[in-house]
């Protein structure tokens, strides 16, 4: 472990420590017109724009758990999941507000981590961090993030526009966020059963599953793709993000358009390293695509006329097409059997 | 206690749970264009205005004690200290977004109650629940709050623009909600104290202090008060909301402005009821109302040419004026002593 500082916060306090992450924050966007230290952040839009609104709440135990998460990873995905989701209206992210309440195990330095991972990714993103709180907390760790973006009036994507005949497109590959998750819990129970026999573990050798690691701690929010859309002048009739599972989504899509859907297992886009890694736990891959959930892809439907066009959008996939609703929510497997998709949600009594 | 229905959360999952508590959501606000249901909600503001976010998270054994807060009143006045931000700044709230995070102590009535409360402020105030998400807790009940709300471009008032001779006002009375909190926190210990000698314990009674129960359990954001202002065509020159008491929200007016200020003990408003409670339990009633917090009243400065308008508007009172930033920031008892007024923000390891 590499030596560190503590600084208590109480050596700021509460008002001081807000100072001190947030001083330095720089304004880029025309439509912040105030940001941190007043009761509410000031924005202004031009005429013709929508605006996108969305919160997250993360918490420790629930939403991450920090023996393997670090500060700086947190503060980039906490934000990337909130800018996902104004990505998924064909929008794009302008500012970000975000509280956090911490518990007397955290320093100064920890906050200090998780600002620079926001920071970045706010960076990387054209995003404003217009709002930083910070309160107490009896027990770990507590993120709100709210995310505020802009969209043309014409050009807001919903859930509900699919239609028969549709074409389903994915960006990016599926499962490899989830895999990420169960190579980091197995370590993570191989590393404390090895401190409980002697003392001294072994640091985990990831080699060959940097993706999936990446995929997990570093999602990266598919701005490109909503870019690309607008370049090849297609409007998705209707997207999501994908965060609890592609099955889960598509379900979401279909009910809302009052529509079916068909998709084929062997055009749900896989990396390779997450074909290995579910082979070694003894899982079934496709099962991890459709339910592993965290991969923050982008899911949407085109008309059958944008075939072409979408086809030449590097990172999208087709995979399958919108049915009449009465035919149901379909996978077809390889070997030509099909199954009816289920949705997954969080159920605390599981 | 009442006989209560419980009915698991699980019996709907989260999906269910979601659907249920926001299915009948109206929405009111020509702004508000969509709301629960998407990635994001969509909002349209017409040219001219400015657009105000703020957020707050709120936390179980922080911010409230759920021992003897009901769930209606914690959404109620979850709600209303997010309007008081948006009022803060001269502006009307328009819509809401709420995360909340529950673990299995809580049932769908509890949330629904919850949402009655909460619902019960957006009416009053003319505000539309656009977000509704829930997600599951280890411990507790954590409540992320984000208020958007809009003012005029030219109306929006900062905490920065207080000028030397500007008279300083707040409306209502102070320090009741504190006295409401420690009444409340001793009846606690008696009840807790019953109980544990006898397993039975009387009803407390709180007749002759319903008022402070109320500051504490039900407040009211000063919508009236933003309202009156722009009757007497007077736009304060810096303004904040009470939330950390009194004397916390003075010096952010003073340090923002560059400016100091001298308030006069006598001139605080109190009500009788915080006199006789702080009289009760051997406290300084004037501590209570500069440091006691949760009064959700607005602190603003005027300019002294506006003394006549201002007097004229009901349930605000004139307790001091602003003055050169190295006279610093003052109050004058009334035995003629004087103090410098210090702030107070929470500090974990107090």
């Amino acid at each position: 472990m590499q030596e560190r500082n503590r600084t208590e916060i109480s050596t700021l306090g509460e008002f001081g420590l807000i100072k001190h992450l947030t001083d330095h924050l720089k304004l880029t966007n025309d439509s912040t017109k105030y940001g941190v230290g007043d009761d509410c952040a000031v924005l202004e839009y031009p005429e013709g724009k929508q605006i996108l609104v969305t919160n997250d709440l993360l918490l420790e135990g629930i939403h991450f758990d920090l023996t393997y998460v670090p500060m700086k990873h947190l503060g980039y995905k906490s934000a990337m999941v909130n800018f996902s989701d104004v990505y998924a209206m064909n929008g794009m992210p302008k500012q970000l507000v975000v509280s956090i309440a911490l518990s007397k195990r955290f320093c100064v330095e920890d906050m200090e981590d998780f600002y620079d991972g926001l920071r970045m990714a706010c960076e990387a993103h054209g995003v404003d961090i217009v709002g930083g709180d910070t309160t107490p907390s009896l027990t770990g760790l507590a993120i709100s993030i709210t995310c505020i973006g802009e969209a043309d009036k014409r050009q807001v994507v919903y859930r509900n526009g699919a239609k028969e005949t549709d074409l389903i497109c994915v960006s990016g590959d599926l499962g490899a966020a989830y895999m990420g998750l169960q190579l980091l819990e197995r370590e993570k129970t191989v590393f404390n059963q090895q401190m409980k026999e002697s003392a001294e573990a072994a640091q985990p050798d990831f080699s060959g599953k940097e993706y999936l690691l990446e995929r997990q701690l570093k999602p990266e929010a598919r701005r490109d793709i909503v870019e690309a859309l607008a370049k090849a002048s297609i409007k998705p009739t209707a997207m999501m993000d994908i965060s609890d599972g592609l099955s889960s989504e598509l379900l979401h899509i279909c009910t809302q358009s009052g529509v079916g859907c068909r998709i084929y297992e062997e055009h749900i886009p896989l990396d390779y390293q997450t074909a290995v890694m579910a082979e070694e736990l003894n899982m079934n891959v496709t099962t991890c695509a459709l339910n592993g959930g965290e991969d923050y892809e982008l899911l949407f439907t085109v008309p059958i006329a944008d075939y072409e066009k979408v086809c030449h959008i590097e990172g999208v996939k087709m995979i399958g097409h919108i049915t009449k609703a009465d035919l149901g929510c379909v996978l077809v497997c390889r070997d030509g059997n099909e199954f009816e998709l289920k949705a997954q949600g969080w159920n605390p009594l599981k």
